[in-house]
């Protein structure tokens, strides 16, 4: 329905990349008219203005296999881990989940309610309920999660604001998804600590709030890996990013911290990093981390001075 | 992560049914602590109570293979008929979209673009956007929509609240989509226009909303063809239904319009026919055809005197 389009994307019979084919889907849905607010397709969230006050709405699939290894996992992490993929959304433009739909696909010979109870139980442990959804069969097992969101703080955050100046911070330590997906091909338990990073993550919705509430200028969640994440919100920013460390969860190596994704951790710029801290502190929440800074060069993507290694969680 | 119910549902290994696997996570989501209204799983859409309205929200996945013939259509119809699917689900329950979202997941030799495409086309025919989603690979092309609705009615339509007396009412023909299916397997072109009514399925917003405002008692879409989805909103309301005749688009046969589903009329209860006739000629919007009355016996499911056959799509 498109004019092919050869230089930004392969077509049928092809192969593609999910980077390049949302950036032509984004100039698709461009050109459509459109009543929600301007931050759709390309941020984490797209935004409603209501009467009542902004929704959000949000998406994300797991598809066994691409998500998660079914040889070492329970089918029903699929569930989990698309639930929190999805709630992660909303916390990364600090808003708050009131509600998803589920739709899961699933062969016969799969437990499609262990894999609802796990949704059911992810939303429980962030304070919202599964509300509805839908079944099919599929040779495929997979998990489409949306959430519905809003915005408590009074605004949203994109990944758009960072400014030179302000300074990076990440919610938590990296790289325990990755090394818990490592550890348990290694042989660990179903429930070692690490393993358990990597099927029973969490979403930082306060966390999101309370920097959206404190003045935080852009967010992003560690989805695909820090590295991979901090080039979105300096490409959406136009700015560069000079990171002077990454905190390496226990157990996890540097590659894992940087590269691994799935940590679901807010990366936060902020213009007043003891604003953020006291921010953090007055809400009972973990210390934001500084890890570096926003310089006005958006060639500049560089740890301790080094260029920043292209890695990541490619889909 | 439940107990074992296999008076209700297979386990794994087993096999499992729609209807059976979505009565017990409706069970299993009846325990969780709500914020959203009554009104979740098991009606079409769930319902937020909102301070500036009530919003709504809805899922729908089709997968190749189940919910199109991938060896008769094109790709891209799977995005068009997932999108109405959902916004069906709106118009079910007299809701307005005001925008989806939408995950893809495919291989990469399938173009998703024109999938993508295909869900915008749809959304754009019936007044609304695709502001987001999600891609990711898989080996079984899925696309699944999630609409965000709003309840521009003032009241919002369930199943279950047809009484005895009400005129069961439907907004057009049916086994249009069904015909068009086993036409195109006859070799009719992707053009025809029964063939057309699969692939280019029509949400019915306008009549949704119209109805809603009318005093519409109970509402479904005809997804899983009219003997199922009225047994539906017979169970759900507590009633039976004695239907006169049901109207059948040319080119259908009385099985597909009974049985066939996916057309995506609404069915609708009102105690006031003239009412709802006048509603609907004052919105200029096709008369509603009348098909049957509303009984209190709930053992009564009839069509010209004898049983309702129990024929339909199961997932």
């Amino acid at each position: 329905m498109l004019p092919p389009n050869p230089t930004t994307a392969p077509r049928g019979g092809g192969v593609w990349r999910e980077d390049v084919a949302l950036e032509r889907i984004a100039t698709l849905l461009g050109g459509a008219s459109s009543r929600v607010a301007p931050l759709g397709w390309g941020d984490d969230a797209a935004v409603f203005d209501r009467p009542g006050g902004r929704v959000l709405l949000c998406t994300d699939a797991a598809v066994a296999g691409i998500h998660l290894d079914v040889e070492q996992f329970p089918i029903e992490d699929l569930g989990y881990r698309a639930a929190i993929a999805t709630l992660s959304d909303l916390a990364a433009m600090g808003a708050s989940p009131l509600g998803v739909v589920v739709a899961i696909c699933a062969p016969g010979d799969v437990d499609v309610i262990e894999i609802e109870a796990a949704v059911v139980a992810a939303c429980a442990a962030h304070g919202c309920t599964v509300a509805g959804g839908d079944l099919s069969r599929s040779a495929t097992p997979t998990v489409t999660v949306a959430a519905l969101g809003e915005e408590r703080a009074g605004r949203t955050v994109t990944r758009a604001g960072a400014s030179a100046g302000d300074v990076v911070f990440v919610t938590g330590p990296l790289g325990g998804a990755a090394a818990g997906l490592r550890r348990r091909r290694e042989g660990a338990s179903l429930h070692d600590a690490t393993v358990l990073c990597h099927r029973r993550p969490v979403a930082r919705i306060a966390e999101g709030e309370a920097a959206a509430r404190s003045g935080a200028t852009a967010m992003i969640d560690v989805s695909d890996g820090i590295a991979r994440d901090l080039r979105r919100v300096a490409a959406a920013s136009g700015v560069g990013v000079e990171l002077d460390d990454v905190p390496v969860r226990r157990g996890a190596t540097m590659d894992e911290a940087l590269g691994g994704g799935e940590d679901y951790e807010l990366v936060v710029t902020h213009p007043e990093p003891e604003q953020l801290e006291a921010d953090f502190a007055a809400a009972g929440l973990r210390a934001p981390l500084r890890v570096g800074t926003v310089v006005s060069d958006p060639s500049a993507l560089t740890i301790r001075g080094d260029r920043l290694p292209d890695i990541g969680w490619r889909h």
